[in-house]
């Protein structure tokens, strides 16, 4: 069992402060559209990259136990929100994977990794919103 | 409808680089018991950061409209992650939340501020996993 622990403080307006023991101080505010500053992250952002960031870090750790050698990663995420009865819900998030491995490694082996860390990523599994994930391997 | 955009970029070993147009570029990195450095913010810790900062701006937002002024908002938070069958699993999240409002302001209405906000916060809506959330409202 692990933990996991963070604290906030609320400085003024839409904005606060997110720390976690031994980590740079964070600040947050509200996301622009609904009367925060576009300069900062915001909670949606915050989830969204959290999803991305497990997804990339556990498909890192397969290659590694798999010794396929990952040359470069990249990605983009969205996430969608919606205003529906029970208020505002993220509908799905997206994420498109850009891998760069070795000339001798099989594209779909290599995107098999990412099928997998899907199935693990701790981050991605504690959603009830759908996570889409595509992927684009490049062989140099 | 509103879109949240993320990209990532792989540095090197267990750390990545988090965007997001405007904002600050942030390092991330595995949690040091799976490898990484303690000294970066890593998935789990956004996570649990996402929502608890959801859930203090849906606070002052529902706060606002109820004309209820907040003279101080502050909160802990802890995500617990297990290792189950299907592989690391987030069990739960709890948050603590201390207030501080007027002398004048029933406390009881200030607790429902943010038993209003659980129910509104679109981040923890998108958990599979509880929220439990305490609150301690004082005066002055």
């Amino acid at each position: 069992m692990w933990t996991y622990e963070t604290s906030l403080v609320w400085n003024a307006d839409e904005t606060g402060t997110e720390r976690a023991l031994g980590r740079p101080d964070w600040a947050i505010s509200s996301p622009p559209e609904f009367g925060g500053k576009s300069d900062k992250w915001n909670p949606e952002l915050m989830l969204v990259a959290s999803v991305e960031s497990c997804l990339m870090l556990t498909a890192l750790s397969v290659a590694k136990r798999q010794k396929i050698e990952i040359k470069a990663y990249s990605s983009r995420a969205t996430g969608q929100m919606a205003k529906t009865a029970d208020g505002l819900r993220f509908t799905e998030i997206r994420a498109h994977v850009i891998l760069e491995v070795d000339l001798g490694v099989d594209p779909a082996r290599a995107e098999q990794l990412i099928r997998i860390a899907e199935k693990y990523c701790p981050v991605s599994n504690a959603l009830k919103c759908p996570l889409h994930v595509t992927v684009e391997v490049h062989t140099r």
